[in-house]
């Protein structure tokens, strides 16, 4: 049971969103500019960059909500997101994307631990500073919604088939298109 | 030197911010909303919640910038301030905030490490769900602006004269008023 009256049946950050819509509009409106404005990585590459980082934080509705997300917009699908998420040094990804999850993970641990030589590795595969900005402020937004969803002790249901379904809603409306408005 | 090319002289969040107006909108946006929106917790308290998750942390900037707010709206000023960072436990500070600090003091390790009996503690001393929510909230968005400011690597001044001047502005004129607009 979460640790506030949050409304029942709304599973991990939807329920938390609906309780507190001055706080979800910002929070969707960083969702959305992270995850889904135009950018030169592609959505699927920072929805991945999203359910890696919540797997490592071991946040199951954040990691199961953008592993769904990442597997419909990537052409390898969920077998692709479970192999990067199990071990991105191996899995069979752009070079470059495999630099910025190094980075992303470094960032989920603390932001201190990121060296120049994790930056240059990533420049050196291709990698704009853009890119990388956004890649270090997507893994460090995870850890704050990851937190979010367990300090609350939101539910967090393990029926991939409730997430699946979810995708394609978020790809038709968006984060701030499904989102509570504020009262 | 910053991992990326961020606007020089600018401190901390703020030149990655400068960098990148299209997030900053919603980092701002959320911080005023957290921090200074009418509340039940005085603003004075959220500041001294962002300021202790800083220091927790170790983000010299956030930790100071959040360290000067909270004091300028505490009766006890920086002595508090400096107090309550160093043991919560034995600074004189009202039972439900220090039961609020020891919940965000959790939230910034794992929030699944949140029980309910912390829950309860804070509840016995007058918190209200609103206000359990909200430092959830804080506590996990300095975990974000933290591991942002770590990440890459910003320019982080340890004078705190720099952020006395910084607190009067932001009393001011709030997070969002002095934000860099979006392009």
């Amino acid at each position: 049971m979460p640790h506030i009256d949050l409304p029942e049946g709304v599973p991990g950050i939807r329920s938390a969103m609906q309780y507190r819509p001055e706080t979800a509009v910002h929070l969707n409106g960083l969702a959305e500019q992270l995850l889904r404005a135009e950018n030169t990585l592609p959505p699927g590459d920072r929805e991945l960059i999203a359910a890696y980082v919540s797997s490592r934080n071991k946040t199951v509705f954040c990691e199961y909500s953008h592993s769904a997300f990442a597997a419909v917009q990537l052409e390898g699908g969920i077998d692709l997101v479970e192999q990067v998420k199990r071990d991105p040094e191996s899995a069979p990804i752009d070079p470059k994307l495999r630099a910025l999850l190094r980075i992303a993970g470094k960032v989920a641990v603390d932001g201190k631990s990121v060296t120049s030589s994790d930056i240059e590795a990533a420049r050196d595969e291709g990698a704009s500073d853009l890119e990388i900005h956004d890649t270090v402020l997507i893994a460090a937004a995870f850890c704050m919604y990851n937190r979010y969803v367990d300090g609350l002790d939101t539910w967090q249901p393990t029926d991939p088939q409730l997430y699946q379904e979810r995708a394609y809603r978020l790809i038709e409306h968006g984060y701030v298109g499904s989102a509570p408005a504020p009262s």
